[in-house]
C-alpha cells in the first residue's frame, strides 16, 4: 500500500495575522519566518522519508505557485495544482483527491497545511503512517491535537468510541466537531479530557472522500466530474477555471467533516504543532532565552529588565534596544514597526482591514 | 542698566539620555528634537526682545561651535567663545565673566543653557528682568523651579528670608543647595514648600562672579587672570588653551554657589520649564493627544489601546504600529530602535555606556 500514499499540501491562503511580515504579495507560508527556509519549504523537508518528492502535490493559486516551484524545484512541476481561484477547503481536497484518483484508483492521501510548524518530526511521521492504516480501511482520519491551552483560535473535536481493527495507535470514532469556542467554552473543553484541536490534518482514501463528496456536496462532485472529464487533455485548465468560478466556497470541515459517518481521530500529543496563526504562537515556535525573551532575523539585541518578549527583526543591521518592556511582540520590518502587546497579537489583523478601507495598499 | 546686560548660553555637553536621536556626533541641542528649530535655536529664539543678537554670547567647544554659528549665523562670530576642552561649568561661568567683564565692566549676565525647554516665554522674559534687578545689586541669582513632582533628577534649593529691597518680584535668601535626592528625600522637598528645582539659570553682574570665585576658586581665578592679560591679543588661543587645561572640573553649584553669602533664589513657577533630560520629560514638553500619546516626527501611527505612550519617529515614511502598549517610548531611528518604558527612561544613558565599553562606536 506504501506506493499508493499521497501528500497534499495547501497553500493558498495570505494569512494577515502576521503582517507585517507576511505580506500580500508574501504570504506567510512563503517567508522564511524561522530561520533560513520558508514556512512551505520546511513543510517539504518535514515530508522526506514518507514520500518521494513526486507523490508530493500542492495545490495553490497561480500567483504562489512560480514562487513555490522556485523553492522548491525538486518537486515535478505537474504536481501543482493550480486553484483558478479561492473557493474553500472542500473545494481544494476533492480537487486534488479528484486528480489523484484519476492517475491512481488506490490512492491515499495526507492533506496538510504549507505553513506550519511541527517540532518533533519523528512522532509526525509516526502518525501520519498510524493515520494511513486506518484510512486505508475507509476512515476519513483527522488527526486531533491535544490541546496545551484554552485556546480560542482552533476548531475542536469530540472524541467517540475507540475503533475497533489491529492499528497500532489508538484511534477513535469522532462524535463530533466544534467551532471555535469563546473563552468559557474552551475552558471547559480542555477540562473534558476527550477534545481536541482541529489542526486541519486529514488522511483519508481518494475514492472514499470523494464518495462523501458525492453524497454531502453533490454539486461538488458533479464539478469534479466534469473535471475529470477534461484532466489532462488540452480543454483541462479551460473546464477547471468555468467550473471552478461557479463554486459555493465552503470548508472541508463545514461541508464534508461534521456530518460525515465514518470520521476517525488520531489523538496526535507531543508533536510540537503550531499553526504560526499568530505573533504569539512564535513563542511556541522559538525557543524563548532565560528571560523568557526570543530575538530573530536581526543583528543586534539589548536589554534591560526585558521579559516574555519578541523581536523579530527586518535582517537589517539595525541595533534594537528594549528597557523595561514585558510581554511584547516588536516586529521591525524595512517600512512598517509594529509594537504590541503579546495576548492582543490577534488584533493585528484588525491594523490590516483598516489599512485597506483607507487604502493604504503600499502597507499591504 | 538694560544696555549692559548680557546672556551667556552654554551648550557643552553630549547628553547620552536622549539617546538614540541625540548622538555623539549630533548632541542634544543641536538637533530638531521638538520640531522645525533645534533646541539652540529655540534658546536664542526665547532671547528676543530682551537681548539685541549682540549681547547674546555663547560657550561652547570647537566641534559644536561650527554647527551652531551655522545654526545661528546673525550671532557675531566673536561671540562665540571657546572651550579647549570641558572643565566643569564654574570654569565657564568665569571665563564668560572675565571676557565680558573685560569689555564691559558694567556687565550683567544671565547664564542660561542651550538644550532646555521654556513654555511660556513672556514670564521667563518678566522673571529674567526681575532677577537682572536683584543680581545688580550684587546678588548671585538662581531660578528656582517650582517643583511639580518629587524628581530625583534635579538639585534642590532651598529658599531662607525674602530679601530686603525693592523688587517688582520677590526674592529670597538662598538658605541651602542639596544635591539630587533620593525618592523619599524628594517626597520631602516637594512637601516642604521651600524648596525649588535647580535648573542652572543664573543670573549676576560680572563683577560680582568674579569676586566669588577669587574668595572661593582661588586658582580659577588666577587662572582667569592669565587668561584675561593674553584677551584679545594674538597670544589669546595659546594662553587660554596652556591655562585651561590645568583647571580641575568642578560645577558652578559645588564649587560657588554652595558656599556664596550672596546667593538668591527667584521662585520661578508656571515657567513650563523642561530640561528635556529624558524621554519621559517629552511627555511635559510636547502635548499629549487624549489618550496620553504623543506621535512626533513621523510618517504614519495606527494604534489600538494605546496610552501613554511617546513615538518619536525618524523623519521616515515609516508606518508604526501599536497595540495594546501603555506607557512606553518607542524612539525609531534609521539605525536604532528604542523600545523603553516611560518610567526607565534614565537607563538609556546604562546603554550608550555598555555599547561604548563594548566598542560599538557606529552606534555611539
Amino acid at each position: 500500500m506504501l506506493e499508493h500514499r499521497y501528500a497534499v499540501i495547501m497553500a493558498g491562503g495570505g494569512g494577515t495575522r502576521l503582517w507585517p511580515v507576511s505580506r500580500k504579495e508574501r504570504p506567510k507560508q512563503l517567508i522564511p519566518l524561522l530561520g533560513e527556509e520558508t514556512l512551505f519549504q520546511s513543510t517539504v523537508k518535514r515530508l522526506q522519508g514518507l514520500f518521494p518528492l513526486e507523490r508530493i502535490f500542492v495545490v495553490t493559486v497561480e500567483d504562489q505557485a512560480r514562487e513555490m516551484m522556485q523553492q522548491q524545484p525538486e518537486i515535478p512541476a505537474a504536481n501543482y495544482i493550480l486553484e483558478p481561484a479561492p473557493r474553500g477547503t472542500a473545494s481544494v481536497v476533492g480537487l486534488a483527491a479528484m486528480a489523484l484518483h484519476q492517475q491512481d484508483p488506490q490512492a491515499s492521501i495526507a492533506v496538510l497545511s504549507s505553513d506550519h510548524f511541527i517540532r518533533n518530526v519523528d512522532l509526525f511521521h509516526y502518525l501520519l503512517r498510524a493515520s494511513f492504516d486506518v484510512a486505508e480501511d475507509g476512515y476519513l482520519v483527522v488527526l486531533g491535537i491535544t490541546p496545551t491551552n484554552p485556546s480560542t483560535a482552533y476548531g475542536y473535536i469530540q472524541q467517540g468510541q475507540p475503533l475497533v481493527g489491529d492499528y497500532k495507535y489508538p484511534a477513535y470514532q469522532v462524535k463530533s466537531f466544534k467551532e471555535k469556542p469563546n473563552e468559557q467554552t474552551a475552558q471547559q473543553l480542555l477540562r473534558s479530557g476527550d477534545h481536541s484541536w482541529n489542526g486541519g490534518m486529514f488522511i483519508w482514501r481518494a475514492d472514499a472522500i470523494l464518495g462523501e463528496i458525492r453524497k454531502q456536496m453533490p454539486n461538488l462532485h458533479s464539478a469534479l466530474e466534469t473535471i475529470r472529464g477534461a484532466w489532462g487533455t488540452s480543454r483541462q485548465e479551460q473546464v477547471l477555471k468555468d467550473t471552478w468560478l461557479k463554486l459555493d466556497t465552503v470548508t472541508v470541515d463545514y461541508g464534508i467533516m461534521e456530518k460525515a459517518d465514518c470520521a476517525a481521530v488520531l489523538p496526535a500529543g507531543g508533536l510540537g504543532w503550531s499553526d504560526v496563526g499568530m505573533w504569539s504562537s512564535l513563542f511556541e515556535v522559538l525557543l524563548p532565552d532565560m528571560n523568557g525573551n526570543i530575538a530573530t532575523n536581526m543583528n543586534l539585541h539589548l536589554s534591560h529588565e526585558t521579559h516574555n518578549t519578541m523581536i523579530y527583526g527586518g535582517g537589517s543591521e539595525r541595533l534594537i534596544v528594549t528597557i523595561g518592556v514585558d510581554d511584547t511582540v516588536i516586529v521591525d520590518t524595512p517600512d512598517i514597526l509594529l509594537v504590541c502587546k503579546t495576548d492582543q497579537s490577534q488584533k493585528v489583523r484588525d491594523i490590516v482591514e483598516h489599512l485597506k478601507k483607507h487604502g493604504q495598499e503600499k502597507f499591504l
